[in-house]
């Protein structure tokens, strides 16, 4: 229907996640009319994420090197350890400047559902970074949904017996909502986990 | 926040029309897991649209000779000339089947807000190709908004006195709307029922 090359840019933009085939078109005709130079900062800047960003070696947090940055910084305290899903989750965690510990990047969720299972994750790696007890307490940080739960379930029972300490995050009302809008089962666990008020 | 090159993925691609900062965050962590052949394929496909998209010498509408598929096209009636906003509401035309004749795209509405004036559009290379009387209709298909609708009059008011009739495409397209997002019946109807400008 269009110019070959610009169907297949819509094509393209169209695999993208949460681009469907209109929005596609939207961002084609603006790149048609856009600056070619900035064009090519956007295919280059793809090139180079492929060709720069690699896995790191211990935790399989985003890295550069062969370790990512928060492995190699010696401020970083080795006896804390946590274990999140996603490289998003370590930026996300990053971000509240709560934590000084290091990382292990899962790479997903136990979900039987999408056929991955304890195998398909860096499970068998955490168990290697364990097991010279330089890590005193793990935090499991998975998502707190079904997947997430399983997978901190999985985990729980796992390290429990090797003697570590093993802890997961508060669940409770986000801060900075209304009481009325938590749904029943975070209210519920607001409950459960309440604190002595200070 | 992110390794250096994700971010600067992401900041490129929060530049594309309606994507946000989380979509942005959202694509780029998918190219990242991304084959990397795939990825490839859509900075591929980037540069190759700067490169072979051009426009059309004579109508402007998006080509990758000196002239598009249609002015080249012997079987479309060079008597009709149909005077569109942009690339896509040829395209929207075009899919109609309705209209045999030949496009001249103007780039854009007059628009004095944005800072678009006739100058800025190609009217003055439209009246070039109104000069060899070959014309004998120019049906306005500009956006049924208010800059189409001020382009349209403007336009209207400029080439009824050359002595050729002009039309515009009929009410039934939604008013408020976009031309390109018309169905095609809608916007087939509008053509059948174009009436003489006033």
């Amino acid at each position: 229907m269009y110019e070959g090359v610009v169907q297949d840019l819509i094509d393209e933009l169209g695999r993208l996640p949460g681009i469907g085939p209109k929005s596609a078109q939207r961002i084609a005709f603006h790149l048609l009319q856009a600056e070619a130079a900035d064009v090519r900062r956007l295919a280059e800047v793809l090139l180079e994420v492929k060709a720069r960003v690699k896995f790191c070696s211990t935790c399989f947090n985003v890295a550069e090197e062969d370790q990512c940055r928060i492995c190699t910084d010696p401020r970083r305290d080795p006896t804390l350890l946590c274990v999140v899903e996603e490289y998003k989750d370590v930026v996300a965690i990053e971000r509240t400047r709560e934590f000084k510990g290091r990382y292990h990047v899962l790479g997903g969720a136990i979900s039987p559902i999408d056929g991955i299972g304890p195998e398909q994750l860096h499970i068998r790696e955490l168990l290697t970074r364990l097991a010279d007890d330089t890590v005193g307490e793990v935090i499991l940080a998975t998502d707190p949904n079904l997947e997430g739960e399983a997978t901190a379930t999985y985990l729980t029972r796992m390290l429990n017996p090797l003697g570590l300490r093993v802890t997961r995050l508060a669940s409770g009302l986000p801060v900075g909502g209304d009481l009325e809008y938590a749904d029943e089962v975070t209210l519920g666990r607001a409950f459960v986990g309440r604190q002595a008020a200070t």
